[in-house]
């Protein structure tokens, strides 16, 4: 089969150009004599890799000079414990709800302190956003945690909570590089980088300075989750992934080239609307989420019988139209358009359901 | 440059086959359409990935049933950590301090328990391995803790120690994969594969069944560092670091085809015996510890003379002989020979060091 388009929710597509040079530097980078895998994380031309990334990334997004970068490893899931252990000074957060990814998060925190669920869209099976402008916000909170687009239900916060000044930590991990953001509203944000920006393996935080105390807020803290000391190192405490950083420093560059962040946001917008559009004129399949939540990356929709669902996803992929069932906890099917999908792909996806649509009926 | 004979210590050289191969298949692994770093690591395809690197891994170290396998991330710096918070059920460890991993474990380890140094050799600068044939194991130790082969300073331990029933833990990060071993022998053998099996990113972890309690010892464990979930889920609780367990599995099928791990430790011992015969016989360059305890893997050697050191190792990079320093914290020189390292590379560097001796003197 030729190169497919690839829905998958992550790991993910990832730009043709970017594996094109990754191939081609695979014995040899830049003439070091040695593939990037190959390479000590201390020797000088893997530093100038790491410096590159960190370097990009921060002209992408825009950080503050008061906002340290970390990449890390473990997951958004390793993070989960993280956030507590090195936040909860007071020993109190509260969480908004609105996914599986958000409610894992606030299940491990209440290993470690008092969590409060502050809002929750689990009612209506997380199809929405609740609205988050005048929490009850706990006094001594010492941050407000989101998970800012649900990668399973494919909603996004359009509007970041109002925290009544409390730090707001968000997992970006879906929704990560694929718009512009105001850095200066997160206290933490962070994300794993498998969806948008690299091979799984990756984590990239961004801290504000003034969180990160001496020392973590709890004394259990394994030194490779104490953000002071893996923030001192600049990510290099012990041996990072150092070939998955190097593939999303190629990836930063890629979206550079493009236009950065707003072209990428307009590219964005373009393809989802072609899949939505379709969707809210159909007979037969139909989006799952409330419109004003939707986001961008990931679409699910469904046609409510499932024999047609899996002759759905079976035919598609025959087509080159791959990983496309949803979630395991879901059902239905899911696109994700991340950003390294090309609009061709979800052209091709809207015309093979246009086509499916016509011979098929409830 | 072309490709240099690497005697990096971590990351190191690996097959150039498995690089050649891992080229080849970037845009489309196997007919699948994409790259093996864009699949979903919950497809059919990747799990078969998976699937066969652990029957191999099994294969080659003849892996007892009632040992499990797991893949993971953050490092054996992780591990430090996830070792006590697992295992510490009586909140007691015994640890052999060789080196600065096992020091550093060790220093890791007091924050959940009760830690005793048994036995160490930094009274001579890390150049031997203790006698280990009769400890004072503590009575309630819950495991006694090695770090089986010295990176930095260039020794292994050739017995083990006699741990008198304890469970024994190894961190083998710099030996792994190096020789044949006796799994039986260990309660849990763990090992970051950024030496001699893969990218960094990737831990492996060997762990005795019933070791595994239905919880980890400590209540404040992260979900991620639980390995009765983590092994349960058979890597697969949350993403692995998808792309790097690939090609481990790349280096277990060039392992195979090699012969295993008796062939291996064949040739690594070949390897090994040229530098060292020359170290024994050379008036210039001295190895730096104690014959008996000497690695295969790592061979740190000394002129005595920093310039000269300075000098030896520019002409040897200039020679496409690299990553010859020794490590930060020693000095001088050190020659990695993990398994991808070519018996071309060693007698290239031997010749290098008779022709730098002919040519210079103290």
């Amino acid at each position: 089969m030729e190169r497919v388009y690839n829905f998958s929710a992550g790991p993910a597509v990832l730009p043709e150009e970017v594996l094109k040079e990754a191939a081609a530097e695979m014995l040899n980078y830049n003439g070091s004599g040695m593939s990037v895998m190959e390479m000590s994380h201390r020797s000088k031309t893997y530093q100038a890799i790491i410096d590159e990334a960190e370097k990009d990334l921060r002209d992408l997004l825009n950080i503050p000079a008061n906002y340290k970068v970390l990449f890390a490893q473990g997951g958004a899931s390793l993070q989960f414990a993280s956030v507590p252990m090195n936040l909860m000074r007071n020993g109190v957060a509260d969480y908004i709800i609105t996914g599986q990814w958000a409610k894992k998060a606030y299940q491990e925190a209440q290993k470690y302190g008092k969590v409060n669920k502050i809002a929750s869209s689990e009612d209506k099976i997380f199809s929405y956003i609740p609205d988050c402008s005048d929490l009850p916000i706990t006094d001594n909170a010492d941050y407000v945690y989101i998970c800012e687009n649900n990668t399973i239900y494919g909603t996004k916060f359009k509007t970041l909570p109002n925290t009544k000044g409390k730090p707001l930590v968000a997992d970006v991990s879906s929704c990560f590089l694929s718009e512009p953001a105001d850095i200066t509203k997160y206290g933490v944000m962070y994300g794993g980088v498998q969806k948008n920006v690299g091979p799984s393996g990756v984590q990239i935080l961004i801290i504000r300075e003034d969180l990160i105390g001496e020392k973590p807020a709890l004394a259990c803290t394994p030194t490779m989750m104490n953000w002071k000391i893996q923030t001192d190192e600049k990510s290099l405490y012990n041996t990072p992934p150092t070939y998955g950083i190097y593939i999303c420093g190629k990836v930063f560059k890629w979206l550079k080239k493009l236009g950065g962040l707003s072209a990428m946001k307009e590219i964005n917008e373009k393809k989802a609307a072609i899949l939505y559009n379709y969707l809210d004129s159909s007979k037969l399949f139909r989006g799952t989420v409330e419109k004003k939540d939707r986001s961008l990356m990931n679409i699910p929709f469904v046609i409510g019988n499932e024999p047609l669902e899996e002759k759905f996803i079976k035919e598609a992929t025959k087509e080159g139209l791959t990983s496309l069932k949803g979630h395991r906890t879901v059902g239905g099917m899911r696109a994700s358009l991340y950003n390294a999908m090309p609009i061709e792909g979800v052209n091709k996806l809207v015309a093979f359901m246009k086509d499916f649509e016509s011979k098929n009926s409830l």
